[in-house]
């Protein structure tokens, strides 16, 4: 008979948890494998709230084995190195993002893309190369092997740069891989939540043209005076959209609400891309007519490779980017979830793991 | 008042219209332009039946003005050429493929992708800039700027070179930008048309490795014996869908009929790009997640500019690359239109222009 999730492994750990679709969170048991020989273990310090979370502690998905203690955009400090680890010692401060393990052999992981890896373990809900469950940063401690945890550079607060873990590199990696990173070019970004006002700082570190296109005519003062974005679209405004057409290299569409991406491909210059980073929960309809005809592009997105996401900390913290974030303890997160269902953050809880997980 | 188009142009022509939306072609008295300084003035030998004439002349896509002379697959000689014509002389053989003009000046036509300006102008069914409208290759001569216009190279037959000034570059232009011409990829080509053709003869003769993916058992033998393909794959057979999924560097999708993208889009590797030419009707569906978690792209690819044409001909000459046509004359085009409707043609119907239109 298999283990329970509190006796399975010899490290205690404490977690929040989702026990059923209500999707409330709450204290929970649990243990982490004891560090491995290049495993590092570390204390969670902070630990970002992505809307994957909310859509899988609710099974929005159709995926989720309960309990599950979500997290992905985790940093900590390290406490105990294994044997054989090169990278990080007792002390460093480390990051964790949404991938604990990959193959490490197919032709993706061979490319530091193991993201795309066919068997990618993720850092919560998933199952790992023991046969037990993965749960992710809602927890005190983590043990990850090092492949899959990057180093926090030193001039970036902590808290702040967690959720750069996923957000940050799901809006980066398409930037960069799709060729929008070029200074000069004009990118539009669509949805102002926790992906996309991370993809209108990085996209402006890099020199581009940025416009936040919106449904809410409320964010164009906080596109563009909080943010720095360059203009602002209003997406249901026809006069707008009409002057708007043909005139973007690339679109980062960080919206997972079902919406026109015909509308978005008419805003592309020939050639132009418009890559998906979010995920509406049915099928998007696209015309022939809307990518033929200037040669157009309706591209995908999923997070980064280990390599990339160490670049993408190093770029943030070379033009001082972090996630504008509203702090929150444990006793707060389930109010958070409300609240982020409704979009109603600017831009993203991070939890305050260390000091509130116990109390 | 406006003069007819018999009376509108010097040059007394003959072609064979559509004068409603019944499509029933017949013969025209129409006029051409006395022959510019840049143009040539040649004389049609042969002209491809292309899917787009049947849409046209029906009025299918909904912009057809009538009486339409369709033709847009054209092989002719030269008879006259202007007093600056520099790449032309009498005698030489030329092609018109979709295109007789463009704005010459915008940043499409300056990088050599005419077929991307915004104010192509089309060989039928489209406004010369002085106002009057063209007439396509359907017709017993034409004059054309000789920017528009390549040569055909010596040694392909002209009859079956016809169909590659439209159906060619359109399957060639994609091969090459989106970098599916590399030896050794592996490359779906779905619909076995006049393009399907075209297609599977340009990947192969590129080094690639050919599946052709069809809803019709029925044309394994012809692809694999007939053509040259590497493999088939009957796409309403889920347990050969299953095997081939995540095995394709690329797919050209030349299907105008509603179909599943998505099923496509799985048959992708990571990065895959599935890239349409066909046009059709109604909007397609695509799942997010079939394009975010393998980095995959659905994109879209329209003809090729003018340089692109020529070097796709001149890549057919060194592989000895032609269309599979059915020769007609005009007394057989109304039946050869309905046969198409059916697709009931290997690969492409062309007209024996000079033989039969005054006849």
């Amino acid at each position: 008979m298999a283990k329970s999730p509190e006796e399975e492994h010899p490290i205690k750990a404490l977690g929040w948890a989702s026990r059923d679709k209500s999707g409330v969170l709450a204290p929970f048991k649990f243990s982490r494998r004891a560090t491995g020989v290049k495993d590092v273990q570390f204390k969670v310090l902070y630990c970002g709230v992505c809307h994957s979370d909310l859509h899988s502690i609710k099974n929005e998905w159709g995926n989720t084995s309960f309990p599950i203690i979500p997290g992905h955009e985790i940093v900590g400090v390290v406490t105990e190195v294994g044997p054989k680890v090169e990278k990080f010692k007792v002390g460093d401060k480390v990051g964790v993002g949404c991938m604990v393990g990959s193959c490490r052999s197919c032709h993706s992981c061979a490319s530091h893309e193991e993201n795309y890896c066919p068997k990618t373990i993720f850092t919560y809900n998933s199952i790992n190369v023991d046969g037990t469950k993965t749960y992710g940063g809602y927890s005190d401690l983590m043990v990850v092997d090092e492949h899959f945890a990057v180093h926090i550079p030193e001039n970036l607060p902590l808290d702040a740069t967690a959720p750069l873990l996923c957000a940050g590199i799901t809006v980066y990696s398409p930037l960069k891989f799709y060729g929008l990173d070029k200074p000069g070019m004009h990118v539009g970004v669509v949805g102002l939540g926790g992906l996309g006002h991370a993809a209108v700082k990085f996209a402006k570190a890099m020199g581009v043209k940025v416009t936040v296109i919106s449904t809410s005519p409320g964010k164009k003062t906080e596109a563009i005076e909080r943010l720095g974005a360059d203009e602002f679209l209003l997406s249901s405004d026809p006069a707008q959209i009409g002057a708007a057409l043909n005139t973007m290299d690339g679109i980062i569409d960080t919206v997972s609400a079902m919406h026109s991406v015909m509308q978005l491909l008419a805003l592309l210059k020939t050639n132009g891309k418009l890559v998906l980073v979010g995920l509406p929960e049915k099928p998007l309809e696209v015309h022939a007519f809307s990518v033929v005809g200037g040669r157009k592009t309706l591209a995908g997105s999923c997070i980064g490779g280990m390599k990339e996401t160490q670049e993408m900390l190093d770029f943030a913290a070379k033009h001082n980017i972090t996630a504008d974030i509203e702090l929150i303890k444990f006793d707060y997160l389930n109010e958070a979830m409300a609240r982020l269902a409704k979009a109603d953050v600017k831009y993203r809880f991070v939890i305050d793991v260390a000091n509130s997980i116990g109390k």
